[in-house]
């Protein structure tokens, strides 16, 4: 992906006077919350699988809700599924500052994607409500659900409820066919009022959701704090190959119509869509051949993958390019191959203001910072519907995420979580100001 | 694969006289037996599952000896879970005329790979007991078991059996860990007396094995007759790829180590090895990605292929470019590749006078006959090890194989057992001469 280069690389000053008397996180027990949530899900051989409306979600809500309580503040699970917390003594009426991420984890996921966006928010809610400070926002500290869609196939399904988008008529069911209704009841949702999960639509200030990079760019520039200015826009494909299946010991070369084969030359054409320039990056992730024994040639072949690009208009060039690319191998390897979208999600620009805010709050904690734009989509762009939104990303070791090794420097988990405080104390503030609107 | 050219293209000659005193197969009996056998193991999209060692398979010896039954023959099954049949009035010391295959199928296989050579077989010992005329070899059909290996990754178990090359203090397996010993003496075996098996060797005088061809030369030039001369050699292989899971939408492409894009240049690497020349066939059958996941880079692959070829030394050739081609691909796209033989069986030549009997056999019933090399694997290359081996082939339609639409015209079907008839007894009859060996 092609990245700006670093728009504001801002001196690291010494801390301009006076800020002792602002708040900080407390980091030691933000850690200790991303380590213990870190093993609900754990799996023996390292990484964490919590799918969301499993056991490991229910238990990861369970310790959140009751992380909540002994820090005084009220939990409650909305009606799509997500944790909602609120300060004690929370001004009713009052327009939100809603800060959060997702608790749910790919299969064998890391520990700090989503998570570490929860209870970021979580701790800012706990400093802001520890504070005497009469604030404009009422924040609230929110964990969406099944924003990964590990299982039901609805990504964004918290968000979702929240921006009030999702189909009350629909049959909500897994991959293997189980209804959500139940496991939803059991989490402590209600599909038949999931109407009702839109609680705050129309009264939101403002979004702020703080996330690991899980690309390499901050950590290569040496920078703790990246201002995310846009959300990648994602087309997903499925392409089917059909060949003919026949035996691999008694087929000449020059009969054969091998689907594996036609597929390796498509998923080297879907690398080349990103390699060439037609979008920022390409990836076949799935791939599943039949009659998949050794001695019988492939004779129907299925890739699933993605393409991502920051334009609409690359992306529908980029899905035309495909087009082309899977006529061309049909043609040329005598194979059927239809490919077909499976989704398109358009890519969302975060709102100016609230970006000038997290640069600002970085540069009093002395911080340099990078506007990048997300790769990878996020809750903010979902939300991004009904409200403002902002991004705050911290580095990723190695750039690696949805995997075991997926990690952050524990100092600038910290400092990210600080930098999100710092912005949500400004826009509190700023709140209260007169004339003062998003 | 390289087929010599019509080496015997015989002039289809009117039959010489006196042939009407020869016996012939019933065709219809022939023709019904497959019908029937083909029932079992039927799926309802079309094509057959009958893996050897399950339900179906053992319905399939049930019905083959019930069909033994009421043709007066004998059927028992031995310690190897073969059928073994022979005439109510065998003579015991006498050399056998062994002739068969096999009725376990692949996965979605066809109905006449191995159930055509068990029926012909059948057939032809009907005929040649109804017959009064002595024999000089003791005719016996068999049907071996697990020829393919679809379910326990032992493949030839019966052939071994009976040539006495099974392992018994091997624990016997299949691939998702069920014990081989209960199965077989579900189906009439017995492992702990599977030595037993090998109650032939030493006294089978020739062995005869009709097929269909499974390749498209025998329908190309028209011709109804094969005459196999060699049995290809094979070697198997698996190849592992190591790269590094990374999320889809945030991993750069010059960050990547895609272990499906390794994969595909292995895939198209390995057909290559056929294409230049190296060997007569390659292919990759089977594919397996991880973490198999939409937005998420493949972190390993693992592929199975095969290689064949009628040389011993361009089979070791092509292994030796393998084990290249996967150096050159760990090196290019930075992943870690693994290649490993898991299996190699040397080509093996068919028995010369058994093959001018084949021959003879045809030209007698007016047949053209055509010498080809089998590019599949058979029984008779195990029975090899104990005895001279013949094969007679059939044409297949289209050259398909190991799949549903595996055809072949019925006429041909019964032409081919016509032809086996002839050479078994031409066989029998030249074992009563003075001076006869094989």
């Amino acid at each position: 992906m092609t990245v700006p280069p670093v728009t504001a690389p801002v001196p690291i000053a010494a801390p301009p006077g006076g800020l002792d008397q602002e708040p900080h996180v407390d980091g030691a027990r933000l850690l200790l919350g991303i380590a213990e949530l870190a093993e609900i899900g754990a799996l023996p051989t390292g990484g964490i699988t919590r799918l969301a409306f499993t056991p490991e979600e229910d238990r990861a809500r369970a310790y959140l809700m009751e992380r909540a309580r002994r820090a005084d503040l009220r939990a409650r699970v909305d009606e799509a599924g997500n944790v909602v917390i609120r300060r004690r003594d929370a001004e009713p009426g009052m327009p939100a500052l809603l800060m959060g991420s997702h608790m749910d984890t790919v299969v064998k996921g890391g520990r700090l994607d989503g998570a570490y966006g929860v209870l970021a928010a979580l701790e800012v809610l706990t400093v802001l409500a520890e504070r005497d400070e009469p604030l404009g926002l009422e924040p609230v500290a929110i964990a969406f659900t099944n924003e990964e869609a590990g299982l039901f196939p609805y990504p964004f399904f918290g968000s979702r409820g929240v921006a009030g988008t999702l189909d009350p008529s629909l049959r909500y069911s897994s991959r293997d066919g189980t209804n959500l209704r139940p496991v939803l009841a059991r989490a402590g949702g209600d599909l038949s009022r999931i109407r009702d999960a839109a609680w705050a639509r129309g009264s939101i200030g403002a979004y702020l959701e703080a996330h690991i990079e899980q690309g390499p760019y901050l950590e290569r520039a040496g920078i703790p704090v990246g201002v995310v200015t846009t959300i990648t826009g994602r087309v997903t494909f499925d392409l089917r190959i059909q060949g003919r299946s026949s035996h691999a010991g008694t087929t000449p070369m020059d009969d054969r119509a091998d689907a594996l084969v036609a597929a390796s030359h498509a998923v080297l054409a879907v690398e080349d869509l990103a390699r060439s320039g037609e979008c920022a990056v390409a990836t076949v992730g799935q791939v599943e051949s039949h009659p998949d024994q050794i001695n019988v040639i492939p004779g129907n072949v299925r890739l699933a993958g993605e393409i991502r690009d920051l334009s609409g208009d690359r992306l529908t060039a980029a899905q035309a390019a495909l087009a082309r690319v899977a006529d061309e191998i049909g043609g040329r390897y005598r194979v059927r191959v239809r490919v077909r979208t499976t989704g398109r999600v358009e890519p969302v620009p975060t709102t100016d203001v609230l970006r000038q805010v997290v640069r600002d709050a970085a540069r009093e904690l002395g911080l340099a910072t990078m506007d990048l734009p997300s790769g990878a989509g996020h809750d903010a762009q979902v939300v991004a519907e009904i409200a403002p939104i902002g991004m705050v990303f911290v580095p990723s070791r190695a750039g690696i995420s949805h995997a075991p090794e997926e990690d952050t420097d524990p100092e600038q988990l910290v400092t990210g979580a600080d930098v999100l405080l710092r912005a949500a104390l400004e826009l509190c503030r700023r709140a209260r100001e007169p004339g003062w609107s998003r």
